[in-house]
């Protein structure tokens, strides 16, 4: 037996998520089969996050195990050739036995991409939240900082409580206009050491209550400390958010 | 009876083309539905080129004739509300009574984009064709100056003859690397007073063997003069193509 670290890139459009579901087409259903197809093994694939449905990844990572000889350029040639066009394989390498992509992750980097021009724009409603009233992106930078540290975020997860803990250490988060060279797109970094569900989406939805002026630059900072999921602006769509890379 | 001139933008990957067809999803179709449902009236569109399957609009001019006296601005507004997601529009305009969408235009404008890099890119994949050789984009700038002005452009139409004449004028045509500030995006522009059945694409085809080294500079040159479509490259994919611009 043999552990592969596989990096994936996946336009997240018309997947219901990361996690395999009966019926549904999922990453993980679409890979696990590419796998099964190629190695003829019951492979069982870890996802390093576990995106929602529509959510996008630049570098999402993934730990299995195989039993297979085939070298790591052969297998990701073949996937290249059974993955569907939205999904493909960035690179795969061999990992340490027992590598595995939940366990092991030490940072994770989820970038949150606002449109906020008056027009729509359809080559970019896949890929970032249109947002129709101007947003002021350095006053959501600033407010954005009382995120950074280690602190218990349960105002920001949608489902409280499914983990044993909702507390988490951001390490940095920047909002900047100009990404990908264009004035109305606005993109939000964030990286922790983990998220709690739906967790950066209601941060975006918060500092966009900023942005626009409803909420003062301080009000983020007392959201958190309230604690209150009530309190915290809107769950931001998913189409605007992307899974960057995973530190481990 | 007024006359309105609509300018469109669309990402064309859903689409059997612009033409209306009875049971497919069409540009044609989805705007003169939304154009009756707000105004009751049997209203045609007529657009400024029936932009196949798969191909994109970042400016497509449409004509219509109205009886309705809702204003420019309320019709934008209703469209944008009526019209799907991949499919927007950019203004809508009084024009002068007759204006023809099709007969009075002057130049139009249309770009192709190759994406050349070696892994493939989900978030590219809708809008540029992969090719997965590096090509020489110098050298296609160089060799695509040959079809610069007034000749026959037969071996560059996919159905012929389907026209009166085969003669178009091609006002200018650029290659260039560095598309949207990437390096491995290469955009073909080219501007004539009008274009044959696939010629942009069978264009493209041609360049892209000079590009990739099977053919010279001045290949490209012998094709136009030898007026033979199966002499000339192959058809280049749908998803690279995008109708820029027409003036009238």
């Amino acid at each position: 037996m043999r552990t592969l670290k596989i990096t994936l890139s996946y336009d997240g459009t018309r997947y219901s998520g990361w996690q395999r579901q009966p019926g549904r087409l999922t990453i993980q259903g679409e890979l696990e089969q590419a796998l099964q197809r190629i190695t003829r093994e019951d492979v069982r694939a870890v996802g390093s996050g576990r995106t929602d449905a529509g959510v996008h990844a630049l570098g999402q990572v993934v730990s299995v195990d195989l039993e297979s000889n085939l070298t790591a350029e052969t297998l990701q040639r073949a996937l290249d050739g059974y993955l569907p066009h939205d999904l493909a394989v960035l690179s795969v390498e061999e990992a340490r036995p027992g590598f595995h992509a939940i366990a092991d992750a030490l940072w994770k980097t989820y970038r949150y991409v606002l449109h906020d021009g008056s027009a729509r724009d359809v080559f970019r409603q896949r890929f970032a939240w249109h947002y129709k009233c101007r947003l002021d992106a350095e006053a959501m930078h600033r407010a954005a900082q009382a995120f950074v540290g280690t602190q218990d975020f349960r105002a920001f997860e949608s489902q409280w409580p499914t983990r044993a803990s909702s507390v988490r250490t951001i390490r940095e988060i920047h909002v900047a206009r100009g990404h990908d060279g264009c004035d109305n797109l606005i993109a939000l970094s964030v990286t922790a050491d983990g998220f709690l569900y739906n967790m950066v989406r209601a941060i975006t939805g918060t500092l966009v209550d900023v942005g626009r002026g409803a909420r003062d630059e301080q009000w983020p900072r007392e959201v958190i400390q309230a604690g209150d999921r009530g309190k915290a602006g809107m769950t931001a769509p998913p189409e605007g958010l992307f899974l960057v890379r995973v530190e481990y």
